[in-house]
């Protein structure tokens, strides 16, 4: 066997380990019994161990070392051991004694997380968060930064980003989109209350599937299911699979969560299966893999020729709740633009200020210029300063995202970045794809899932998210093309 | 940590490794989307080599030998480190180059034998069955027996059993229930048309969970789902599944298999919790899962008591098809005794000639005293001597059962086995609670199931199969209660 086959059984045998757990995650959110939890946190826990030791054998090391010298690879080949040795590299910065601490920890910031939202008492969780910042600012020095420690945390989700680069974009995002959101709020509010009258669960779901099948999502690949919050797992890139949810009385939680994570699942179900557990059958960072959900979610689902194709099925499944609604008003409840204080059910312009927040605030915690104790003040004054909503308790405030129990520091602003791939890479698609927006307004979503495969899914993690915004479109990521499409998309909406 | 606590600490993650693998094959068989199933059965294959590689370390036949002198643990204690080491023993004697031509064999001979089955041509699968059958006789002398070559393939699913002792009880069965089920072939045969009418799914469903509760099988630690064959797992003891199918042209395949899946269930989730992991918290043998699923389906399933209490509710729900069927007659449909092809729709007593003629079987291929080439005739003059039928076809005669392509010899056995150790503990529950028939008539089974829980599911493998049936019962597995309960109960329905 040649050593590039070695590296390759090593690291399916990884995926596997890796994939199995996924499996046991799902089960746990789908279908498992209450008193199931207690051993499926064991379980996961061992098959993590044994991924990691698996991941950081010294057998391993030597392979990808070697491996990284030999000049006879193909430049894919060379990517992945480049990517492989690397992810190596920062495995071996953990020690067993600091995983543990790190684990113990954020079962106990978890536990009083939740016990703190419930009753919205934010001292039941501070001294556990202290302690979780203390452990992620080790983290950052374990894991090594040459610019600012929060690249460190960044870099686990995000690899390659840099602060300084989301302090510029976030920069765009405090001066051109809090001015824009001001105008929109001195306009008279579009009308969406026909979207909160009452829709009938299994109608919801058949016609979610019907929008999963119409995006191409391939159900003998994959499956959709109810979770209570809903997201995208795959075993493989030929077992990929979502949940939603639905709420009798709001019917936009199905369907946002329907196309968002169908965009989630296109990309995985379009990752070469031959890949399976390298680098190149991976996706690239979670802003690229939000890029494709948002795409979907905002530049698809929440246009006018999508639900010119789209809303007549829907009014015939709830002829009552839109006898009186027209594809125009429809489209105008999908947009309401309205500063909120619940970042999940946030717009898809106030949502950034949210984003906004947690980085600022994630960026001072990390760098020590903020105490974890002065929280709740900091949050509800820029709740006040960016959305100009006042806060009325820590539940619906500092408390109501989960991530920082689970000591996620550097995930949020991969929802932004998301979001500004999504519009550049869409833009490029409308200059690339003349008869895009036609075809949509037909129901065929093929040429944008065809472009999508061949810009994006297919390369898995050859090119970072840098050179695969410069290789789609030419140049790096651009706050520009997020705000022209909000402007135009918005101008109209709102009379602007 | 104590000797003791460390061999606990490495139980315990190998039973997490299993377990994973039990989710990955709940799934498979419950959810999986068709594409998945290449790379779940590669995930398989890696979970099974981890959990083999954990249970041959050195570090752990260190620790087990120096426990196995260590006379300050309790008895329990003991008899875990001695089940273990056996298994520990067993589990070393296998090559790396043995398990993988195993593995690779079952794989082709699984493949050859669907094929075959299709399409009803045994010449298909008999390369891959005599090569199958090659390496389960190699697999004999490498596992070691005193008697008989077929006492190692036996005691991979019952520890202990003998196959003297199987001939002694299989004479038992060719003599007396051969001679018992010609009485009741002379007799006219009972009405059963009424359970092939048309019954909807879901009211099926609904009756079926409405068994399983009664029985007391805890919802909350396990869940039913649909699978097209029946089954029971478990994660632990408090996540205890079970599957069920539904014909709606035939009432009697979710019935029954709600009922002997329960009862394999309620071992499952009545074994000790805190003995994850360790032969104290596992079961004892396939035979005393199975006499626990065929005392629920058989001695309790297919009693008057039962459908006294429960007849009335099928009928509420199913008015039209049993308007004018008695709760007398509803038994009598449930306890039809008709020599036929299939083993698995079979009534409680032809049952065992199909067992009969696998044992038969499988210890003159073991033995080497009969060609694989050769099995078809055999087969075939076996059905017709025991039952009375003819063999159409391959694919209605020796093709029809999984096992032997999966490498699976000496299981069969355990299913009759199961049934007469149902018989003698039922026998034995009827003496200890006289209350018990009269409380199952009213609906109440928790008697039954304090008692078996008691007599059984908290000793986990504390006691051989042998050891518990003599701890229950004061005397070794008899046949003779099986025949007095089969001769009572059909003497009249039949009117012998």
């Amino acid at each position: 066997m040649t050593n590039y086959l070695k590296y390759k059984s090593i690291m399916n045998k990884i995926a596997d380990v890796q994939y199995s757990s996924a499996v046991l995650n799902w089960d746990q959110e789908t279908y498992m019994p209450p008193k199931g939890a207690a051993f499926r946190a064991q379980q996961l826990a061992t098959l993590a161990g044994i991924a990691h030791e698996l991941s950081t054998t010294e057998e391993l090391g030597h392979l990808l070392i070697s491996l990284s010298q030999d000049n006879s690879l193909s430049e894919k080949e060379k990517r992945n051991i480049k990517e492989s040795l690397k992810k190596y590299n920062d495995n071996k910065k953990y020690t067993t004694s600091f995983v543990e601490e790190l684990s113990k920890s954020i079962s106990e910031a978890f536990q009083a997380w939740q016990e703190a939202k419930k009753t919205s008492n934010f001292s039941l969780y501070a001294p556990y968060l202290e302690k979780l910042v203390k452990l992620k600012r080790e983290e950052c020095k374990l894991l090594g930064y040459v610019e600012h420690p929060y690249d460190a945390m960044l870099n686990q989700y995000e690899p390659d980003a840099k602060t300084a680069d989301l302090e510029v974009l976030f920069a765009d995002v405090r001066n051109q989109l809090v001015a824009f959101v001001k105008k929109i709020a001195a306009k008279p509010q579009n009308n969406d209350s026909f979207m909160y009258l009452h829709f009938d669960k299994d109608k919801q779901w058949e016609f979610g599937v019907g929008l999963l099948k119409q995006m191409g999502y391939d159900f003998e690949a994959g499956r959709q299911d109810i979770s209570s919050h809903p997201f995208t797992t795959n075993f493989n890139s030929e077992d990929v699979r979502v949940t939603t949810r639905t709420n009798e009385n709001n019917l936009n939680e199905m369907i946002w969560s329907c196309i968002h994570e169908g965009g989630h699942a296109l990309y995985e179900q379009g990752l070469p299966v031959s890949e399976y557990g390298l680098p190149s059958g991976e996706y690239i960072s979670l802003g690229i893999h939000e890029s494709q959900s948002r795409l979907w979610e905002n530049n698809v689902g929440r246009s006018l020729p999508y639900w010119n194709t789209n809303f007549s099925s829907l009014q015939k499944i709830f002829p009552e709740n839109f006898k009186n609604v027209s594809t125009e008003d429809f489209y105008k409840a999908m947009n309401i633009v309205k500063p909120s204080l619940i970042r999940t059910s946030a717009d898809e312009l106030t949502y950034h200020f949210h984003i906004l927040i947690r980085f600022e605030i994630e960026k001072a915690l990390i760098q020590g210029s903020i105490e974890v104790k002065d929280l709740p003040d900091y949050w509800n004054e820029k709740y006040k300063e960016y959305l100009g909503v006042e806060v009325p308790n820590d539940a619906q405030g500092v408390l109501q995202d989960i991530h920082w129990s689970h000591g996620s520091f550097g995930y949020f602003p991969t929802y932004s970045l998301g979001s500004f791939y999504a519009a550049q890479f869409f833009a490029q698609a409308l200059k690339e794809i003349p008869e895009l927006e036609s075809e949509i307004e037909k129901g065929n979503t093929k040429p944008l899932l065809d472009w999508l495969r061949e810009k994006v899914h297919i390369h898995g993690k050859y090119y970072t998210a840098a050179e695969l915004c410069l290789f789609i479109t030419g140049e790096k990521l651009n706050f520009n093309y997020f705000m022209a499409y909000a402007t135009k998309k918005y101008s109209r909406l709102y009379h602007l």
